[in-house]
């Protein structure tokens, strides 16, 4: 399937009203009527700006589903679905650090189409589309070329390593690796495509947290797979992403030891 | 000691300098008379702004001494010491992430009486000076009133964590706090005075790493200690900065037990 330039205009009307959005809310004040004890903040940023998409995306392409993080599925019968992550990286976001992300991927009868990553505060956007050159603000990004020894790896938290063989991983990496940077989200991987970093491991992710990464990393010259090395469909939860085929290689070996 | 304004106005006029020198190799490619293979960015940037600061701070206050993470000791026999770490969080900075930090920090006879973090990404800055209250781009901030419960926990690696009884810490954070977030350097303690993190607990640090934390921590309501409770002098390496006595006295109980 060849995307039409509506698509791509779509995601990026969406994107900025997610921003216009969030932006208010961003080390915000809890606003009185809000009565929850966990993280108002974030919940009243998300419903936002989901809100926001929703009516942008439904305006400019009709004949896809959608599905978000927080307001459920729409039409899931449709071969167009966009999927929505208002705010990925929640904690970030509550905190009040300018690395979560606002995630807007289109999956065309179960495969990753575009996919855009949003930084509101510090103004950034990657846009992936399949057969075309992942862009950071408009402008081509590549990833890097980099030996194994010098990989520059992240991952959101350690506590994601929690099964029995991912202490290895992670012991591996260690090893491995030049250096490891923690935190960070879907940010990490929009640095894998810009050469910032070379490689993502994650576990334990939905849909919406991955569907706007694939075509982001491959169209800047990337991988990305799940853990055994088989492209990502919706229901797969444990993701790499890597600068490279030899990287995603080094990984996988160490992921399915 | 009273400081009187011209401290003040020397630390912003450095922190100034550093932000010029240091945005020009943000995200940069290498240049080709850069020869290391590791972070050879950082480096550069990282020179450049140490040396712009020392070059403003000598003009401003010729009377005190500059410790600096790249260039050594200047007369560390004077009463009045600046320390300056031009870039904390190198691989922030190397991944393209914005929240590393430029840290200056003032101390008399040892004592932290000045100190100032500075992003210059996203062009933000908390200033905290003994005595008055800490402010973030010259607005005052506080420091959450919180719950242990509801405690948003930072620290920058896991691998902080390795000596005997350390995993139990974290195991305790783990259940106790609220959320806890990965990465971000000196960042997470300018968010500790602005309210968005409540906790910070790190081991194996120097000098330059928190010598301007103590007086933004303290001077947004906050405590700030090594792992034992005592105040923070040179040669601390292990630090706890808290939203209040309240959730200090909880982590300390844990890094003691």
């Amino acid at each position: 399937v060849t995307l039409d330039d509506r698509w791509i205009q779509a995601a990026q009307a969406a994107a900025q009203a997610a921003r216009a959005a969030i932006t208010p809310w961003y080390r915000a004040a809890v606003p009185t009527h809000v009565k929850e004890a966990a993280s108002p903040i974030v919940t009243e940023a998300d419903l936002a700006a989901e809100r926001a998409m929703r009516t942008v995306l439904a305006t400019h392409t009709p004949e896809a589903g959608v599905l978000g993080e927080e307001l459920g599925h729409d039409r899931p019968e449709l071969d167009w679905q966009w999927v929505l992550d208002p705010i990925d990286g929640t904690i970030a976001f509550a905190a009040g650090k300018p690395t979560f992300a606002t995630l807007i991927g289109l999956l065309h009868e179960g495969r990753p189409v575009l996919g855009l990553i949003d930084q509101p505060i510090t103004r950034e956007r990657w846009l992936g589309v399949r057969g075309r050159p992942t862009t950071h603000d408009g402008v081509p990004v590549r990833t890097r070329e980099v030996a194994v020894a010098q990989v520059r790896f992240a991952t959101t938290s350690p506590w994601m390593f929690d099964r029995p063989g991912d202490q290895a991983f992670l012991a591996w990496v260690r090893e491995a690796a030049h250096v490891t940077s923690w935190g960070g989200d879907a940010y990490n991987y929009g640095l894998v495509a810009s050469g910032g970093l070379d490689l993502v491991v994650e576990r334990g992710l939905a849909l919406h947290d991955w569907a706007a990464l694939v075509c982001v990393i491959e169209g800047a010259g990337g991988r990305m797979t799940d853990w055994s090395g088989a492209p990502l469909a919706p229901g797969a939860t444990d993701v790499v992403a890597a600068a490279s085929e030899a990287v995603l290689e080094a990984a996988l070996t160490q992921l399915t030891a």
